[in-house]
């Protein structure tokens, strides 16, 4: 496939912005050939304008047409082959294993939504008949069901250049909620977005969906992002990325004339506690998934475990020693562009600045370019309780083992957490029942609690949260992994009274899509 | 019941304060004798931290618990008797039967909620199991649920007393989801409120729920409501009110450190569209309703139909005719306060200080002290289309007729309506093929959409939308009537691997609550 470095305005390619750029490979910090054209505003209007035309017609389309142009989109993905890995490998210097598993997931998670809007009962259909003859008034006809919000934009993630981007979890829970896409690309994976977001759009053309259903604007300045946040069509807004970015787009959303829900993951430390029989049973073993989980996608994941918290004993010195010996041998990682490793670096030297944090081990590879080891830091309760800084998340292969003396100081820290995604216990059942007031502590902090294993894989499933408290989200309602990320595109609308003829499908006393419905209160299909 | 004017902290009758007032008879614009104190800064901070106590109480108690924690509200209510309606009589000069409705209403709703509680599917409980085997990787064990927020805020409405108040819809759902609740009173009615709060809180004693599941506090001035809104331990907020106090508190949760979602209902104009087909077949049946609709309430409803949109013809003459001779006789009626009033007044000043907007009719009271008589205006498309005041709630007993020339001008007015709670069509089915494009637009402008009705009864039942598109709320993803309502203040939470013994009950492979679940994609019980 040729690149254009256009922008994607429906089927129209567009580059009628003055702003270029390109894609730089991390691994030689060289500059990519496709010259990459910044959208201008006038484009990302024009995207909006498409979008809401679409959205009438995409509305009217049915489950099942639906469902198949979310299938035809995972088959055109599929179809592009080692081209997308190759381009991907260049922009990313993610290893090619990775990245095919990444592309699987984001394609099952296209047929797992396409299953979903077939099904159909997603849209929570409730209706209560009428009592003509209720005393003193009658009781009329109410029948709710979710309608999609419109036209939604979506931020593609640099860390997860499949799953959380282009044709991601995002957009893929909007187009099944009913909703069409303007995805603003990540400017760290131009090229990537813009075969990602062709495979979309050829599928669109392929299943005759509207022009306008999906649009990809590109850019490396805020001013795209913002013009689509505010853009007065836009209904709300699927982020992934970091705390400053997300921030800024949610304070956007709310000063608009009518604010926007904004549905952002802005990632996490993601501490994981490890109680003693635990720790006497399985210290090796933790302590080499810890370092694994750590250093997986050189800790460019949300879900990195970026904090552990052990208590004082023979155990934790040894679990010490443990992580030096899984840690040691462990290469250096590419990270995906220089300013995320400078930001690494610097987040690891104000972990340091602190006189009793120690760095107790650095992997064993050479730190040119973009490279980095990944680091194991130490310090006790008192410090880490007192240095609000030290809880700040540091994006990268790094973590922070804080060691406690006593289950008070343990559950102390665990209270005084802020939002995380997730939390994760290493115990035994016996540890569980001691530490039973942990569980409830770290309920009320995070969206995912794990136990005995490792945050950083997040099932794609009917059940998953990832989400969780702010600072971890701007939705802690919500969750943006899973097929309940359908939700965040929706809301609710009740016909009271309306004749048959009129109602939707979803609605009708015949329930022709044979769906799950809330009938006078009892579920029925 | 004797009345002490002090807030309910907890258990404990509190006055610290040196702000008091007196509540005011509407009708004879006296001060009624209980003195009441507004709540400081530290007995807010006061009820919070005792919420927070009660918090990790109440979500132990099981559903059982609950559910009988507010049926016993209810019963405490009902055994108020009459002094609680002679009360609520002089604080807001509503009549006797409209109160003992909805006395009746606010006691049933209470027992609904109960019933969700107690069959307990609510929570969406989703399990997926785990398939060890799985390759590349095993699939771990994830099963979420709904758990509730934490203490809640919740501001009292002045127009209903009791179902949008103290034991109204926002704190039922939000006791029911499992949170504590603080109220604060609307200063419109304290009395009432304390008696209620009293309700509740020997309810809470009765049943066995911690101190501080349940608090009170008073005041006139707006740091009460927004020290509520600004304590970092407050999750939420409830509010039904204007849209000038929504706003500001929604602006305020959103700049707080930790940002809090403000389920903000924010009042309406309820637009009514009138096709041809039933002006022709029910002009005086139609006529004789929105009268009744306007002035019900003394049009104090957030569903008050302030707008209704007709075509250019005879029937539409004779139907503002009609509408004369309804209104001839309706007598003026008593608002909750001078203030209220005044913009009343205010408003249909600013209706007629348009040239082409006519005052058709106005009813046949007199118009003394807080009384108004119901107000009928009438304009054309064009003026209305053009004067962007024109389309403001007018809070009373007033609505505007606005004439269009053709179709076209009936769909342009409708697509440029901001966010309402309501839109009803009467029509024929026949009128409803003619306009469908009508009902498309409308579905994008409201939370409920009403055929041959009147928007002003709102039903409590599983399928109520009482919500819609900003500016009607800050929330358009919700509910603030029936039994959806509860989901405001919950979020999802899942659990990763976690053996059944420290499962939530909810979640156990047993299902011993015999609630639906979704198994692995599949709805069971």
């Amino acid at each position: 496939m040729e690149l254009t470095g256009k922008n994607l305005i429906g089927n129209e390619e567009s580059g009628k912005g003055i702003t270029t750029f390109f894609a730089k490979n991390p691994a030689t910090q060289e500059y990519l050939s496709t010259r990459f054209f910044e959208a201008t505003t006038s484009e990302v209007d024009e995207s909006v304008a498409k979008a809401k035309n679409a959205f009438h017609i995409y509305k009217a389309k049915s489950n099942e047409e639906r469902a198949v142009f979310l299938e035809t989109i995972a088959e055109n993905i599929l179809e592009l082959g080692d081209t997308l890995i190759k381009k991907c490998m260049l922009e990313t210097a993610l290893p090619e294993a990775r990245l095919t598993g990444e592309r699987m997931r984001t394609v099952n998670q296209l047929r797992m939504f396409a299953s979903v809007v077939r099904e159909g009962s997603w849209i929570d259909a409730r209706i209560d008949t009428a009592i003509p003859g209720r005393q003193p008034v009658p009781k009329p006809d109410i029948r709710q069901m979710q309608i999609p919000l419109g036209p939604v934009g979506i931020f593609g993630a640099s860390n997860f250049p499949f799953a959380f981007s282009v044709a991601g979890g995002d957009t893929v829970s909007a187009l099944a909620a009913g909703c069409p896409v303007i995805v603003k690309a990540h400017p760290l994976h131009p090229g990537t977005s813009e075969m990602v977001g062709k495979a979309i759009l050829k599928a669109a053309r392929q299943t005759k969906m509207p022009e306008g259903i999906f649009s990809l604007v590109q850019g490396i300045s805020n001013e795209v992002g913002m013009a689509i946040v505010n853009h007065p069509e836009i209904k709300a807004i699927g982020f992934t990325g970091s705390f400053k970015g997300g921030k800024a787009i949610f304070d956007a959303a709310n000063s608009r004339a009518v604010p926007i829900p904004v549905f952002a993951e802005m990632g996490s430390v993601n501490p994981v506690f490890i109680l003693p029989g635990a720790l006497k049973e399985r210290n090796e073993i933790i302590a080499k998934g810890l370092i694994g989980a750590v250093s997986i996608g050189v800790g460019q994941f949300c879900t990195n475990p970026g904090l552990v918290v052990t208590l004082k004993s023979d155990d934790a010195k040894q679990f010490l020693q443990n992580l030096k010996i899984s840690n040691s041998e462990n290469p250096s990682g590419i990270m995906l562009s220089e300013q995320i490793k400078n930001n690494f670096s610097k987040g690891t030297q104000n972990l340091l600045s602190s006189e009793n944090v120690s760095l107790i081990s650095s992997g064993s590879g050479e730190e040119t370019g973009n490279r980095v080891n990944p680091k194991v830091f130490s310090t006790d309760f008192e410090t880490f309780i007192n240095d609000g800084s030290l809880s700040e998340e540091v994006f990268g292969p790094s973590t922070l083992l804080v060691s406690t003396n006593n289950k008070s100081e343990m559950l102390q820290l665990a209270a005084k957490l802020e939002g995380h995604l997730t939390a994760t216990i290493h115990g035994t059942e016996k540890d569980l029942n001691e530490y039973s007031e942990l569980i409830h502590i770290l309920e009320q902090k995070v969206g995912r609690l794990i136990f005995n294993g490792f945050p950083t894989g997040v099932e794609v499933c009917h059940s998953m949260v990832h989400g969780g408290p702010y600072p971890a989200t701007t939705a802690p309602q919500s969750t943006s992994v899973g097929t309940a990320a359908i939700k965040r595109f929706a809301r609710p609308i009740c016909y009271q009274d309306f004749p048959q003829s009129v109602l939707p499908e979803q609605l009708k006393d015949n329930n022709p899509l044979k769906i799950w419905r809330m009938i006078n209160g009892e579920m029925k299909k």
